[in-house]
């Protein structure tokens, strides 16, 4: 743990506080991490004050990062880029454990007792699983998908209610579930066929739905959790047809769908377009022409707003959606490589790394004023303690 | 705070930690608070290997008594019967502030950036703001709602986006919006002639529509609040029509409302029965036999079980629906005086209050085996720190 004296600097009026400072307790639900992609580290912020509190060294490539976090908001498990599973305390700012799980990863998820973390893993392919506690691998899972024994790359990997997971094979067009519930010897569901190169799944904040980008086709695939036995229906079919699609500058990420109004809000890949789904026929309701390429298109946790950024060359810009008639009420523009954004669990600020100004902005949700700017280093993904309680993540 | 070594002796293998212990951080994602109604006092508990750590006295009358956390989860404010509003640090089981701000009170709320605590009051009725910190005083609105400056008991007091509070008129028969974006002195929005008796009432959990229980009526009063101008309907009019009614023991709450799968689930007052409302129309799409008059329809939180408990002389009972098909499919007998529930975060555990055998019970909602049964002195509310992060409480 370095304290960022040296950064202090950069911003006036920062606050920084550690756990050797007189108040020895600190409560967890309003903290943060933020990657710092270029360093190898990340900041844990507060939200309550909007400072930083520590920055945490060592956490290998993290070009593709991503968090979860321990049931009790104490620990924070970060997937990095080179296969590494870094486990950080957020009280004392320390990393506590780190393994090189696999060659290169894409991301992971949590148990929903908190006892389990899941890795999807590039190379070698398959899906490694831990002991939260430990960090020891405890179920490996090769995603072999045919005969001569060939294993997938695994993307869209998240959890499910009842100690299960799931996941999509890269290569072998099939999506599986994991089910840890009697035990770590797993019960394997696989459904095949799924589509040409799934590249990104979510699961809905219910856990029901299933939903796969397929970057080889114009649709996704879905599969009803809730409809046994399960089967895979292809929803959003040819949404783009007849049109010429843009290059693809970045992979729109699944991760970020917004759910609000009966609707799903969703980046079209290779289109300056958020799509409008219902949620619950799957079928287009709406499409909104936008500032460039939507990478992300979150939904404020009430639903309201849906926050949207971009791919180059328009990255500098967001753009707010109002649900109700999905109108751009607002263009702000931030400043170049604006990467990923965090709204507060209750919404009433977000937080948005602005990578190419290494710095953090914190905006009102409600008047759209920039409350705070924290420095940072080449920050991309935020992620705070309360994704301890979401399912899906 | 005394430590419950005399509960000790009730259950076998009860671990008790406290912030005196040898590591003295401790996250809060995982706490909870368990109001023991008949003593003033609460349990502070963690659900990760399910314990009680603390026993917090002098909360006062807690016959009636609501909890909401600070936006950090390190503090509770308690809501008691008496008028009572208390501040208790769940890090150190300590009581840190009290204030008799009323001769009685049935609830409050906290404004979305953690600053402000609203208080619902029968005597004298209206509505007070506290500073959340130091508990100060710091708005007073009367609940006057005629020209003869009668004032009216408040309910239904619940929180919305951009640090607004709505609460309903008992005896004037109305909804107000208090508006706290642009200060100490709110814009107050007054809806009349909602219906006879409000008597509870819940915001859904993305904070857009404001649903009143009505005593005097066979219907419910909706507020659609992000249709401007705010207007006032009527929705499951008659839902009871040509039937008998039977005596109510207990008043329905209305907080416990659960919304999955496209639908409000809600307990019939003074029925056995549980009403299904379609989320979008507000019309009824089905109705559940249940074991008795149900008190709590709470649903998981990925919504495809829905929890009932029951009004005396049912109380001993529980009933799970699966959402789905509407299928009752497990009871359960608790045991007598089982007064509320409250699902982890993620929802693979349900705690339980059973009153009369002074024990806290966990289920799992996977196989439903009793994971757990702690001891307790009479609980009713179990409130835990998650909470901090959702709109609507």
């Amino acid at each position: 743990m370095k304290t960022l004296f040296a950064a202090a600097a950069l911003g006036a009026g920062l606050l920084f506080a550690s756990a050797a400072s007189s108040d020895d307790l600190r409560a967890t639900g309003d903290l943060g991490l933020i990657i710092e992609r270029a360093t190898g580290t990340a900041l844990i912020v507060e939200s309550t004050d909007r400072t930083v509190l520590a920055q945490v060294e060592g956490l290998g490539n993290l070009s593709h990062a991503s968090v979860v976090y321990s049931r009790d908001e104490r620990y924070a498990y970060v997937f990095g880029r080179d296969g590494g599973l870094s486990k950080v305390d957020m009280l004392t700012g320390k990393l506590v454990g780190r393994v090189m799980q696999a060659g290169n990863s894409i991301g992971g998820a949590i148990s929903d007792d908190g006892k389990l973390i899941a890795v999807a893993n590039y190379k070698p392919g398959g899906v490694n699983v831990f002991d939260a506690d430990t960090l020891e691998l405890i179920s490996e899972v090769p995603a072999i998908y045919d005969e001569e024994g060939n294993q997938s790359k695994t993307i869209g990997l998240v959890d499910l209610p009842g100690r299960r997971f799931a996941f999509s094979l890269w290569d072998g067009e099939q999506t599986w579930i994991l089910d840890y519930s009697k035990g770590l010897k797993p019960e394997v569901t696989k459904l095949t066929d799924i589509g040409v190169f799934p590249y990104d799944a979510l699961v809905t904040g219910d856990g029901r739905h299933y939903i796969v980008g397929l970057f080889g086709e114009d649709g996704l695939a879905h599969v009803d959790l809730w409809k046994e036995p399960l089967k895979v229906e292809r929803i959003m079919d040819g949404y783009g047809k007849g049109e010429e699609p843009l290059p693809v500058y970045k992979m729109p990420h699944l991760e970020g769908w917004a759910k609000a109004n009966g609707m799903f809000a969703l980046p079209a890949i290779g289109r300056h377009e958020v799509l409008f789904m219902d949620e619950r026929e799957f079928t287009e309701v709406d499409r909104v022409a936008v500032h460039g390429q939507p990478v992300f298109a979150m939904a404020r946790p009430d639903g309201r707003q849906i926050w949207v950024n971009f791919a180059p060359p328009h990255n500098d810009t967001i753009q707010v959606i109002d649900i109700m008639d999905r109108k751009i009420i607002k263009t702000l523009k931030p400043g170049p490589g604006v990467l990923h954004m965090e709204f507060t669990p209750r919404g009433e600020e977000v937080w948005m790394s602005v990578r190419d100004k290494n710095e953090i902005h914190v905006y009102d949700t409600t008047d759209f004023s920039l409350k705070e700017v924290l420095p940072a280093e080449k920050p991309s993904g935020i992620f705070f303690t309360s994704r301890a309680h979401q399912l899906g993540l």
